[in-house]
């Protein structure tokens, strides 16, 4: 007998049929024997519509009522769900995210779980009760209804996870699990059985958006064992694990991709210390985030600064590149919205050499030629023309050996 | 400057043009220096629409998840008014019941208030806000999510307004006031100035559905002064008033109407002690609600004994008097469900002969026969064929000068 945190997303619970389903799935686990917490978000569409109310009566809504408005979402799920689930004859118990409760900081639209009282839940299992709880919410100090922002209902599974020392929590998704890459772009990708944490951080903020990341940061911290599963198709689903053992990890576990950024390049400013400050003061001033950066050594005074920001603020940050040039002493200001970032990811890289070797290579082999290389720990990117992306990621899930031999036979489409 | 409290109901925040509406009206009493406190209802259709999806799940949900379910309209409506007043620069914070904190006991869907914690919204009315409260909805000791039923919203205002000693209560419904009867029957039906509770208590349970009869018992009891105006027409409505001034109170006030109830009648059973129990007690126990009573002074040792029932129960307590005809010793069981209640209200009539001879002579002076009689303090009921229901409404109306002389002239049409 486990006790198991299970979250359903919007999709999983989208109508009463739906949350049928789920109502199932949980008596299933109940009836295995083990003690079940589900954690559920606002069905599919129920954030958008009352966003749009808000927006008929305001174009900026206050964020503090927006939060009172969009907590309704979950709370209108739990009930229903407890409805289903007493249906089916399983006792069980609701609670909104103030009621559990899920304290937060004040922070409205985006804020962050600082404790969680386990009580009431712990009491209502101890009766043998399925608990339901809002995700996505919580309540401040003062009494105030908050939210976790976009996607919070996994941190507050996590979080809950972590609160009652459960045995495993699981996130329900419309994906069976974690892959290799996206298999829209790799048919050959394959669905992995475990990936690490570190692997999974990298993988999720690098695109693939399986899971929101700050709930696997969460999981990471607090070492809550966290599988990924289909609410529509039976599988074990991808466990994201925390013990490394280097014998057993695959070299690279997966290939992530963002077709998201831009790139911006200062030509031949003068290498002074401060000069990278200098350029991206104004930029990050303008509240414009920046992700890769690159600084070549110098030759004759003069270095070359490279960096990526997202295809949005691309026009906006070449603007503010444009005016700072003759105060940064540039030669030239250049920029390219046509890239793609491809990375390789994967915590078998640290004891082996030549992953970087075989990814050039590879790429090379296909004539793709690289604009921009970072590496990290566990992880190295590198910058191509967007128009290698498909054949780019493909090349190196077959480089890798990560691709599923039993994989439907894959058409033939080269260099799009 | 006053502390206003002002009830705006579903129908007045029906869309979010509406809402606007309201946040106007609210300002406007702002702008006049009155502190302002509103109690809202959820849009209109919203509850239904929660309680259809519930339906799809459990054919009877549980009123514990129900009301977790039906308090999230509320909640979004004070989210989106907060919004609105907030867009026309008037600074305003929104509670939900649970918040405020509105503590109730724990009769899931019909919750009473107990208590409620006027702290937080002196705090806020003191720093100059608009206080935005879900009408409709507390929480128990436990914790729970709790409602009022129906209506509630009514009594969310009152209470609230005892509770901060508010200058006027003030409901805003779709009727710009209450009226001496139905204007769809009478044309000529005037609009009240003011009205005793005592009064508005008769009328309203007599089928003059302008206000929750709870609110008023709440009204009453806490001595606040209670309005009932229009949300769409201007106009100073009706107050309902606790003094009583019989030099200056009419005779009769207003004229309700009951087409809802059915007549049963036992005939010659024994005068014997506990006759009208061993009758009673068997429709009691089948859980139908008895209006009206009359037994008559018994002649030669049997009674006739008659009593209304709603309609929709008259063919169950039909067959169970047949069925306890011989065990009651009647001669005959007789019912009439095609009857009508008429109601003569007025706290003058107590200082007043009279009132019941003019009744009944008015109604004689058209043919009409009149079948049950029954009196209180303030109000004279008869029992009338349902085919006098208009006649009879109008000929009272305009015998105890109710009539408004600037009214539209009444079409003709004599004895339906």
């Amino acid at each position: 007998m486990a006790l198991i945190v299970q979250k359903y997303g919007g999709t999983s619970v989208g109508t009463t049929e739906r949350i049928k389903n789920v109502a199932r799935k949980v008596k299933a686990s109940r009836d295995k024997g083990d003690d079940v917490v589900v954690v559920v978000s606002a069905m599919s569409g129920e954030t958008n519509r009352l966003l749009a109310l808000a927006e008929e009566l305001a174009p900026n809504p206050p964020a503090r009522e927006v939060d009172v408005l969009v907590s309704t979402g979950e709370q209108v799920t739990i009930a229903l769900l407890t409805m289903a689930l007493e249906q089916l004859g399983a006792p069980a118990r609701c609670y909104t995210g103030p009621q559990v409760r899920i304290l937060t900081d004040s922070a409205h639209s985006r804020a962050r779980i600082l404790d969680i009282d386990a009580k009431q839940i712990n009491e209502d299992l101890q009766l043998g009760r399925v608990v339901v709880v809002a995700g996505f919410q919580g309540v401040d100090e003062s009494g105030a209804i908050t939210t976790l922002g976009r996607g919070g209902s996994d941190t507050t599974a996590v979080a809950i996870a972590a609160a009652l020392k459960a045995d495993e929590c699981q996130i329900y998704t419309d994906v069976d699990g974690v892959y290799t890459t996206d298999p829209r772009v790799v048919p050959k990708a394959r669905r992995l059985e475990r990936i690490t944490v570190e692997e999974m951080l990298e993988l999720a903020s690098l695109g693939s958006k399986v899971l929101q990341i700050r709930s696997v940061e969460f999981a990471g911290k607090y070492k809550v064992p966290l599988r990924v599963l289909s609410s529509f198709k039976e599988g074990p689903g991808t466990l994201i694990t925390y013990e490394e053992n280097p014998m057993e990890e695959p070299l690279i576990s997966g290939i992530a991709f963002n077709r998201d950024e831009a790139k911006l390049t200062v030509l031949g400013a003068p290498d002074v210390p401060g000069i990278a400050a200098s350029i991206l003061g104004p930029i990050s001033e303008a509240g414009i985030e920046v992700d890769m950066i690159i600084q070549n050594v110098s030759t004759s005074g003069a270095t070359d600064f490279t960096f990526t920001v997202h295809k949005r603020d691309y026009e906006k940050a070449l603007g503010i590149l444009e005016g700072n040039k003759e105060k940064l002493g540039a030669r030239e200001i250049y920029g390219d919205p046509k890239i793609v970032k491809l990375s390789l990811v994967g915590v078998g890289m640290r004891s082996h050499a030549g992953v970087a070797s075989t990814m050039f290579k590879a790429l090379s082999a296909e004539g793709i030629n690289i604009q921009m290389i970072s590496t990290s720990e566990i992880k190295i990117s590198t910058v191509v023309d967007e128009k290698y992306l498909e054949l780019g990621v493909r090349t190196l899930h077959t480089a890798f050996g990560l691709d599923d031999e039993n994989a439907p036979v894959e058409a033939e489409d080269e260099k799009a």
